[in-house]
């Protein structure tokens, strides 16, 4: 990924924070059969990944176990006006660009049939997202009959990614003056786009 | 990408739409270097795709001209919950999902140095962002001098990918009971998850 200096995230919270933020990566990888990715909500697991894919999914057989892969995880994007920069009234020097903030996860992929390890990566899985969805009311694996849990165990298979490398982006106008990132930010707010104008403040901040 | 039947998208129009409603693609290849992605707008034209690179990300060089590259256009995701599935408190057959769509468009990749494709490239996504954006007070190109545009032209260079493969998944609970699927979305909605839920709806009128 293209990462010029300004634009590189080095802030290890700002990067945990995206991981926990977006969940849901593009997991890309280079088949016998082309490019491709599968969106799949992953787990930090210590310095790795946890997660599981449908066993009818042909990546788990296409992908050998320790093959490179990508995943991808993606906060708010925004375009970005040169109207918004209060500069622009004075020198007209200024175009459009896009705000957004990326994570790039390089790792190699590691499968699991074994039961011990699918009901981990679900219950893991299962656990973080109910508590935060529900809270006390969370919905747990044991509520469901155990003989139809054991049938959907069976139509999975669970993975690990070993990172060999992290690359994080915060695109968010770090090259342009204060007032102009003050500018953009709150254009963004009276759009409703907060996810993007709240990481341009956090990023002005650091 | 893993893409049962009952979660293929094959509406035209709704494909479209989300080439449209999420411009900020994730371009994959996998370079010399080993799998890269950049974050790029793309500007559908006829079957096709334009944009633009920085001239110093190396992805223009490492990518021969009509390599094969993967556009993935993703729009709104969510946690699914079990509790939300009202046939959950009869049956408790339910265990948690993930809900989204994306468009991965597998095709190839040209590149142009040329002065009138860079300048055309930067007019169709502004005039298009800019209409977007600011209706009749849209930034024209001709707003900024002459020599700065012309010093950032000279610092971009233009692509267009020619499509080979079009793959789409709406993955909106199309497996479940209409009971099911609009106790999801209104549990979206009432959690501000306009997006993923406008998107279940318009998934179950088709």
């Amino acid at each position: 990924m293209y990462n010029p200096a300004h634009f590189t995230e080095t802030d290890r919270a700002e990067i945990e924070r995206l991981f926990h933020a977006c969940p849901l990566a593009a997991l890309v990888a280079q088949t016998g059969d082309g490019l491709d990715a599968n969106h799949l909500p992953l787990l930090r697991e210590g310095e790795g990944f946890v997660g599981h894919v449908a066993r009818a999914n042909p990546v788990h057989a296409l992908l050998p176990d320790g093959a490179p892969v990508l995943a991808i995880f993606r906060a708010g994007d925004a375009y970005v006006s040169p109207n918004w920069y209060p500069s622009k009234a004075e020198t007209h020097k200024a175009v459009p660009t896009w705000n957004y903030q990326v994570v790039h996860v390089h790792g190699t992929i590691h499968w699991s049939h074994a039961d011990k390890d699918k009901r981990r990566a679900v219950a893991l899985l299962t656990a973080r997202h109910e508590k935060e969805t529900n809270g006390d009311a969370a919905w747990k694996m044991g509520d469901a009959p155990a003989d139809f849990l054991a049938g959907l165990l069976d139509q999975i298979v669970a993975f690990r990614i070993a990172v060999t490398r992290v690359e994080a982006k915060s695109k968010l106008n770090q090259n342009r003056s204060a007032a102009d990132i003050g500018g953009v930010a709150q254009a963004l707010e009276s759009r409703g786009n907060q996810t993007v104008a709240q990481a341009m403040r956090r990023a002005t901040k650091g």
